[in-house]
Parts: structure tokens; sequence; C-alpha cells
């Protein structure tokens, strides 16, 4: 058996989530029904690097499976992009080693969430962004934005959700706001993140924005891991999955003249 | 009697085209549809400044009715928008003379024409524009833009579906082509359009950009008046009907004070 990394780029408008579920067309589901069709007939089961919810995109997810087939990195994506829908397309395929896999091996995720200020409704974003047609104080966001650096326990930006095992403790290394026009994007980088803890955090840097709340207050919600302290988590038609980074990229590689 | 003139915006992906067709989805259909209940079940039918056909959209649509409620533009423009389905926003709405018409009044039409010519396959493009991974020779499209300006009869460029009916002569003011990255913009503006015209000229203006022929070609193309000459109509995803221009607009307003 050979390992094969992938990286899935997808509009998850019409879709009801990544992981499979019975009745509903899912990342997953599309990607074991190309990867059944490649194989003969036999099923091939993905491993995500993680979820994403209904609406939710995907600029670089990445999932592993595991085949008997001895192809070329490029004759996968080739095989694979034929099979899939119009709006899902395999970026890149690596030939990797037999141990590795997409969750368990992340080192760092990459989030970015846009959220559109304009007043004017926008018939092309209202899948793509939040439209969110306020005032913002982008100083104060600014501001709130640097509370959540480094590592914390993150539970008030938790949906009540996650499970109630394991740590909630997660270190965040970027998470900061650029402007291109009245589109504001939202970048966050870490090492994991608990169950809809960045649309939890992009509502609470909004609610900040709108002055509901001083920036410093966000010291004191970590401090209180309570996720009743904030308001309804943010759409997801505005939560795009960037990219995820493996330790060692180089290392996990196989050769491809293996094959 | 009042009559009122609207401009509104629309995806137009999950659109079976602007008119009313029985059993699907349409531009026309869900505007008479939402004109309907605010008139309390009477039929109103509206009539726009021309047709687009099925996955083509529109940033400035316009059409005119009549209605015998007595609502100031900002009213109707709030009942109408509750009414319709997310993919479509009226923009505007303005009480005008009563012998306005939509089709008929209007002097200029924009169109433009989105070309993503990046080899990368990105599926948040696939439905905003045409999705055409090829080098092109630009300063040869820019030569052949000249020479569908001012009038000519464009019967090359029409589709064979075109009325045998009424001239075949028009007169374009502006086609130009304007490069954001690797996305090219047409722009497209004129008296009137024949019907597919706007993306037989992208096709032909492709086709030269990919070396296919000169760009001297176009005024032989125009001579022929066979529209044999070219290739196949380019997709209805990439053009957007941007606006229409009409005479003496500030003479066809009605006093908002009349309201």
């Amino acid at each position: 058996m050979n390992t094969f990394k992938c990286i899935v780029s997808y509009d998850g408008t019409h879709y009801a989530g990544s992981q499979v579920q019975p009745k509903h067309r899912t990342i997953q589901g599309e990607l074991e029904k190309a990867l059944k069709k490649i194989h003969k007939g036999e099923g091939i089961r993905i491993h995500s690097a993680g979820r994403t919810d209904k609406g939710v995109h995907a600029k670089g997810q990445v999932f592993h499976f595991q085949s008997s087939l001895r192809m070329q990195a490029h004759n996968w994506e080739r095989a694979l992009n034929t099979l899939l829908p119009d709006d899902m397309f395999i970026e890149a395929v690596e030939a990797v080693a037999d141990d590795f896999h997409a969750r368990y091996d992340a080192v760092e995720k990459e989030y970015r969430y846009y959220v559109e200020t304009s007043e004017h409704y926008d018939v092309f974003k209202r899948q793509y962004a939040y439209l969110y047609p306020y005032e913002l104080h982008i100083a104060a966001m600014d501001e709130a934005c640097t509370y959540f650096l480094g590592t914390h326990d993150f539970t008030t930006f938790a949906s009540a959700k996650t499970s109630v095992k394991g740590s909630r403790i997660r270190t965040l290394y970027d998470v900061s706001i650029e402007a291109e026009g009245t589109m504001l994007i939202f970048t966050f980088r870490g090492n994991g993140f608990l169950y809809n803890m960045v649309r939890i955090m992009v509502r609470a840097l909004l609610d900040i924005g709108r002055g509901k709340y001083e920036a410093t207050i966000v010291p004191e919600w970590l401090e209180q891991k309570d996720r009743r302290l904030l308001g309804p988590t943010a759409p997801p038609q505005g939560l795009y999955l960037w990219g995820v980074s493996y330790k060692n990229a180089d290392e996990t590689l196989k050769n491809e003249a293996d094959f």
C-alpha cells in the first residue's frame, strides 16, 4: 500500500460539510466516490486534516488515503479532477511516508474569514463573505486580536458541542485583520482550533468593532471559560480553511522515483 | 396608474434566464411573483431593458412596471427586496413618466465579460468568469477592439437565432480590455446589441489573442455578414449586463412629491 497526501480546494456552498453524512452531499463523500471509481469499485477511506461545516470553504484542505495503485502524483490529480464535481479541485497530490496522517501530523492550520462591511448588498458576495454592513472601529479590533495570541484555554470560544474530553488549550501564532476596500479579511494561524472557534472569535471581534465591548475584555473572556458570554457564531460562508502545515514536510515525502 | 423604473442586480447562476419560461426559475418570474404579493394577488407585468440568457449575470438590469399603489421609492425597494430571493437585489426604484419604457427608451447599454486566464483552476470563479487558461496576445486583442468601434452591420456577430426582421446595424462607443492580475475584463458599450453579440465578439477576440487570426481580420468578418465564420459563442458565466442608460434621465423622473 502507498499513502498519498492531497490538497483540495472547494466552494462549500452546496455541501452539507466535509464529513460523510448519509443522504447529504459532502466533501468526503465526493472524494470517496471518485476514489472508488478509480479503484474499480473498491472502497477507499480518506482522512482529512479537520472537518469544515456546511457552507464553509477551503483553499487548502488536506487529506490522505492509502492505495495499492502505483500512479504518479500528476496522474492522481488528473484522474481525481476528471471525476470530481466542478466546485471541488485537487490542487496537489504527493506520495508520503506510510505512517503520514493528515490530522495527527498537522502542526499548524490557517483560517481566513471574510467580512464585507459595505452598506450595499452584493449578490455576488453573499455566499463568499459575511455581509455585515456596519461601521467598525478597526483600531479596537486590532488591539483585541493581540489578546488572542499565544497559548490559552479557548473554552469560551468553542462551541458548546465541543467534546468534553481533551484539552481546550491552543496556541495562536497570528490573529490579524487586513482591509481590501470595504472587505475585512481576518487571518487566524495556530497549532489547532476547537469546534467553531474561528467563527466565535470573529463574532467577538465584530462586537468589539461595533463598540459593544472594549478590546480589553478579551483576557476576561478567556479567563471565564464560558461560551455563553458571547453572541451567536458568525455564519459559515465567510470562513475558509486556508492551509495546513506539516512538520518536516520534506522528510514525509516519498521518493517519486519509487513509482 | 403610476410607472416605476427599477434597477436590479442578479447572480444568474441558478436562473434559466431573465424572461419567463414555464416551469423554470427566471428573473422575470421572481419579480412578477414578488409584485403579485405586494398587489395582493393582482398580476403585474414587468418589461425589462433586454433579455439575459441562462447563467448570465446583471449588475444593472432595468425594468419598468405600472401600479396603482402609491409608495415612495425606498418603500418599493424594501418591499421587493424582502420578498425576492437572495441572489437578486433591487438597487433602486424611481417614479417615472407614464410612457417610460425600459426597452424602447434605452439609448445605451454596457456589458462586461470576465475572462480568467490563470492556469490554476479556481473553484470560486467558475460561475463568475470564463476560465480560459491560455496565454493571450493583448496588443493584438486591443487592436482588434478598435475595429468594432463605430457603426457596423453586426450580422457575423449575432446568433443564427436572431430574428430575421429588423436592422443588424449597431453603434459601439467603447470596446476595450483591462487586466486585473490574470483576469481580463472586456467592456462593451453601444446603442444596442444583437442576440449573443457580446459573447460572439469575445470568442473572436480570444481567437485573435491566441494567434488563430490577425486583428485585421475583423473588418473582413464584419463585411462578410456570416455567423459561420466564427467559433462557438463564449459561455454565459463570464457575462454581466452592467448598466442601461436613458435619454434625458432627469426629464423622465416624476416628482417624488407626488406620492
